[in-house]
């Protein structure tokens, strides 16, 4: 479900806080669903509706707001003519029936952060040694189009650009004709010096320790495999068991395994967590054993040597299932992220921003993959978090509490005050 | 796949059993598959084709055809006016990507049987007491429009036929939307005094036991549940085990569940046979913890009692799911079917029939439901198999050889032709 009513103009009062709070709630009408949460699916229309109010916001308070090849939305504030960039972003686009906090704050926050920066450096009279890119990645759910980060990972040159505007939704609508139908393509091209982040925790960790900032010292490793189980078309009601190759079977078992390897290699220090998220059968009808289900599982952990024993695990488990289930199990795409390392430099300047706000902070692990997670392999880049309640994410009762989002666009203002001024990286070392 | 080619014309050629093969190889070109199978889905362009087609066939021989409200097909033939109608049918729709056997044949074997008796009483002088009625039965599949066996099921008084004709598709399509567009709907009704079917077996008894005919003493008993299993939305990456209401865990538990009843209960007397054969998740996505899935169980075997002991172990299952997965198990839609002898004077002629044609025959229990399932509980039945190659069935390479299907077509005449002259029900009790 998606609205159109009328929405109010994007704030220009002097508020911060106010602004910010207004602006949120405004963004969130865009494909809101009647539980609270927000349906805008990659290059949907109110993926474009979106979009186009924040061009809308951000071009009343100075931007300049350009498109790249496969649509993710660049709005440049320039603060030191011919200078390289800053770049600050998240996504706008959701989950189906996800919630409205997931990427969409970080980009308005970084939105504010600028629009706020821009007065207050003229009045302290200091000369910035960047300009700021606010950046809207394309598709980073991944769920219409697959896979997921597409904009940044495009953007770090991971995925070529031709192959994204290929991919086809499941009726069979390609990148490229979603993107030219709400208009949001271009050709423009940026080379940015660092990157900064803000996101959700989409976890429970700072809201149980009782902290407001979370600074991301790393990714979990995370391999993901998408798995084919082949069996043989039979009648259910016919066919005997001894004559049975059941696919739904053995992809149940493997769902059930997942499950059981989290629980049997989580230790103390290190979590295994496993997942299955998508789970097609075929041909899915009533009187039909299964020929073929498609299933993605993740295996994922904060340490290299747990998540590989994890994996071997799964593996091993995966041929005793094709055994006893009189399946075959083809292994298809698979996507490999170590563990790894944010900017050491970034952490302190983080840490050091956060105690001159008095916000209370520690430093997390991301689970979940962010653009962050593509743009810290080609620049320093710096991540981090605010509470999500009870860690509840992709589902329309995701929530962030106005005083922690607030708390959040403060610190990231600071951080990218500091970050603009050189403080992170110097403007002669960046761009090409 | 369906092909419109330009097929021979049906055959009146004197080889009876050349004739047979001759149309059952017109027949399996409509709606045929790339794999050897048919897609005659009910209601779909390929099923008006095949009904069409039968039409002609059936008409070139002095049939007349008419529709009943909810497209079942009645093919007439009249044999000794005013008197009242045995029945002789099957279906002529598929599964996707079914077989060109199952349920097409016995239509076309009714069809034969009638159509060799006709010269054959009027050379023996012999003087009928019933008129024949071949019935293709609508959507006996039930993979299109639920339930199966809609068709028969209105004709028996077990579903109203508002209801079945307001039910829609996945696309929304409504059956009798689907009827008026292949145009087999009519207001034609018939009360008939016996019914007789012939299908191939979709198990291997017959085979494993080297015999062609199949007498079928009694349906099993089957239980059948639509569960519900509600989780929590979330996000597979973020999300930590302990916080995950995971549904598609819960549903998978329970596929293998299923399956561990049918190997526990089983005994060498009695099979327990269980089934998965619809499992939709939603949303369905890479990266979210499933919130809900739908899926189909039954439960099958040929002794009550057995049956009740599984499915009580179902139960408990569902119940310990429900707590080791952390979600919620609502049960939907459940059928049940007891375990139902066919009538015994029936089994009594079809032997003899078998006999006189030196058939090797043998009794079987049907797993699977039929249109005669229905039937046998409003008018004496007699239902009959021949034997499906490795039992194999709702599958592109279900065969059945053409021996087989001549030995059967022969003994199908054979019942029908003493059952219109009175050998296993009387006309004068038929009607009302």
């Amino acid at each position: 479900m998606t609205t159109t009513s009328a929405q109010p103009a994007p704030s220009v009062s002097g508020d911060d806080a106010g602004a910010f709070l207004h602006d949120f709630r405004s963004m969130s009408t865009f494909g809101a669903t009647p539980g609270g949460g927000v349906d805008r699916q990659a290059g949907t229309f109110a993926d474009g509706q979106t979009r186009t109010w924040f061009r809308g916001l951000v071009e009343g308070h100075g931007f300049d707001v350009r498109y790249d090849v496969v649509g993710n939305q660049f709005a440049l504030l320039e603060l030191a003519p011919g200078a390289p960039y800053i770049a600050v972003g998240s996504h706008l686009d959701s989950q189906p029936l996800g919630g409205r906090f997931d990427g969409a704050y970080g980009v308005l926050a970084g939105a504010h952060a600028a629009i706020r920066l821009k007065p207050r450096l003229a009045a302290e009279g200091t000369e910035p040694v960047f300009n700021i890119a606010v950046i809207n990645w394309f598709n980073e759910e991944g769920c219409r189009f697959k896979p997921s980060m597409m904009g940044s990972s495009v953007f770090t040159g991971k995925l070529p650009a031709e192959q994204v505007l290929a991919t086809t939704d499941p009726h069979g609508t390609t990148v490229r004709e979603a993107l030219e139908a709400i208009g949001t393509i271009g050709d423009f091209s940026l080379d940015v010096a660092a990157y900064l982040e803000i996101h959700i925790e989409q976890g429970r960790s700072l809201e149980d320790a009782g902290l407001t900032i979370g600074l991301v010292e790393s990714t979990w490793g995370a391999n993901k495999y998408e798995f084919i189980v082949h069996g043989e078309q039979a009648h259910t009601g016919a066919t005997v068991i001894a004559d049975r190759h059941d696919a739904l079977l053995g992809a149940s078992s493997l769902v059930v395994a997942a499950r059981e390897i989290a629980d049997e290699f989580s230790t103390e220090e290190h979590s295994v967590i496993t997942s299955c998220g998508e789970f097609t059968v075929y041909p899915n009808s009533p009187v039909v054993v299964a020929s073929r289900v498609e299933l993605l599982v993740d295996v994922r952990s904060t340490d290299p040597d747990v998540l590989a024993a994890a994996d071997a695990e799964l593996h091993r488990r995966v041929a005793e299932i094709e055994r006893k289930a009189s399946v075959r199990i083809e292994r298809g795409a698979e996507h490999v992220w170590a563990a790894k390392a944010y900017d050491e430099a970034g952490m302190r300047l983080a840490a050091k921003s956060a105690e001159a706000l008095e916000l209370p902070y520690g430093t997390v692990r991301t689970l979940a993959g962010h653009d962050s997670t593509n743009m810290k392999d080609i620049v320093p880049t710096i991540m981090l978090f605010v509470p999500s309640v009870e860690g509840i994410s992709h589902n329309e009762k995701e929530l962030t509490n106005d005083d922690d989002m607030l708390a959040g666009v403060d610190l990231l203002t600071e951080v990218l005050g500091r970050v603009v001024m050189g403080d992170f990286v110097s403007p002669n070392a960046s761009g090409d």
